[in-house]
């Protein structure tokens, strides 16, 4: 039998997975990230993780394919982070220090994009080659998927779906500095505010007025047939309809995985979606496929295996 | 020396050439594209044209690695064409039905796909791996290469870049049927679309007054300095830089090479759309290369030629 790592580097904790090379995993467990004193701790705490894992299981070196790590910053192929503000990494040879240490082959990739590898793999995107994943969570963040294999672009922005602009007129900052990026409106934070400003404009009752807005508190209202929350969903779906309609015209995928804290009001919120892509869409890509996503938080775990499994 | 053929399949000729596996046109030449009855002649004059070199220049077969061809209408994988209006075509086989005829290894591919692979391989793009081309002609058409393969999409919609939304408060209807795609302003047909509303809008001097409005005449009168012209150059370069961005947030290349009849203004065209692009950029894209087109009609050529020897 031969396994593998997968390992998910997050802000608060890393999580770990020992899997199989046919991507069952066999265990899997959480070490607490450490980002003080600019993240020194993190990789000789995921390797001593390894190490110990190894050790238990009593499993041979060689039957060690290897191991995959997704982090939250761009990657490039040399696995090489310039700066991760969730672990307070500056530059770190992240590949470099951990093959070093484990005397093991490491891949490092993007975490969006290795969790859309995952959910291609054994998630909502199973049996597709040709994906984008989009995450809607505190942020917009996705992963396009070509042939089995992830577009990581030039400098590690392939797949920054969250930065479509899909109003020019916005005069709202996006986090990134440009303005009438997607993720304005199709992030939880996104469609909080989006609330806000509906609420605002009149008097018309909601059992959304005083409550925490959120997107959970909407699509709760929206299936309870409230009205605005029915148009705030609709304010929702044409941003975000729009925004994939362009990234179907440039890589045509089969399908659009949504994942993320948003994706979890269900199909409710591709129905949002789909209705808007349908009304915009290029007439070549009218086709295109919806699932949600279905590994939550082992997407991570799935594809950073995943990625060192095609190494 | 080992061979290949090149063929680029337009509406009104077919451009062949014949190439060494280094890409050296050896000699090219054009037959006329016959599209009445359904364009049923045009696969055997192409091959004719093919047979008849390979006599006449006394070439073994076994010294010809294959042929390349570029058609301009979404190919399958297959090398199948469901209709092309250009053409004539309904459902054609293309791939088998020239492999049969020919007795050689055939390759289809979308011709601007294969345009772009051409510029990538000779041209603008030579040296870079990552690239979309950008071809402003009638229409705007495009190609996505990443790590150097096409991206052809799912439905052969990949690098349809004409259709990008970059208005969503456009009224006038595009050619697909959707409306604000930056075809409507970035094509030849949309930039003399947009100096005759500019024209009409006030009585601002221009000598644009009077002349037949093409892309050429404006680019021709902004290197006059003239003012108006200016101001449709910029809303031109507003919307097609604003399309890039979009673009450069989903697959991040290297460069956008610029090509097609509105790009032999030269540098002045870049110029305006970097300036957008610049303002709209996500700030990982900002590196990004321009570079103009240099094969001009050869560039279906020289990617046809690649896609058999890629094969």
């Amino acid at each position: 039998m031969k396994y593998c790592f997968g390992v998910d580097i997050g802000g608060t904790t890393v999580k770990l997975g020992l899997l199989t090379a046919e991507g069952t995993i066999v265990e899997k467990w959480e070490v607490k990230t450490i980002t003080e004193n600019e993240g020194a701790a993190i990789i000789p705490d995921v390797v001593k993780a390894i190490q110990d894992k190894i050790t238990e299981k009593q499993i041979a070196v060689k039957d060690i394919i290897g191991v995959g790590v997704g982090v939250p910053a761009p990657v490039s192929e040399e696995g090489i982070v310039n700066g991760s503000a969730n672990l307070g990494w500056k530059y770190k040879e992240v590949k470099g220090e951990m093959e070093e240490a484990l005397k093991l082959p490491v891949v490092v990739g993007n975490d969006a994009n290795v969790a859309a590898l995952g959910e291609m793999w054994k998630g909502g995107g199973e049996g597709y080659q040709n994906l984008v994943m989009v995450t809607l969570g505190t942020g917009v963040g996705g992963g396009v998927i070509i042939k089995g294999k992830v577009v990581t672009g030039t400098n590690g922005a392939g797949g920054e779906i969250g930065h479509v602009c899909v109003n020019a007129d916005e005069v709202a900052r996006c986090g990134c500095g440009k303005t009438g990026c997607v993720e304005q409106y199709a992030s939880a934070t996104g469609i909080a505010r989006l609330a806000g400003e509906r609420l605002e404009k009149d008097e018309k009752p909601s059992i959304l007025r005083g409550q925490h807005l959120s997107a959970k508190t909407v699509f709760d209202a929206v299936k309870e047939d409230d009205e605005v929350a029915d148009e705030i969903a609709e304010e929702f779906g044409k941003y975000l309809g729009l925004a994939l309609t362009n990234i179907a015209v440039i890589v045509d995928p089969e399908v659009f995985v949504i994942g993320g804290g948003v994706s979890k009001a269900g199909n409710i919120v591709l129905s949002y979606v789909e209705k808007y892509f349908q009304k915009y869409a290029f007439f070549a890509n009218r086709q295109t496929q919806f699932a949600l996503a279905t590994l939550e938080n082992d997407a991570g775990i799935y594809g950073a295996a995943k990625m060192i499994l095609d190494k």
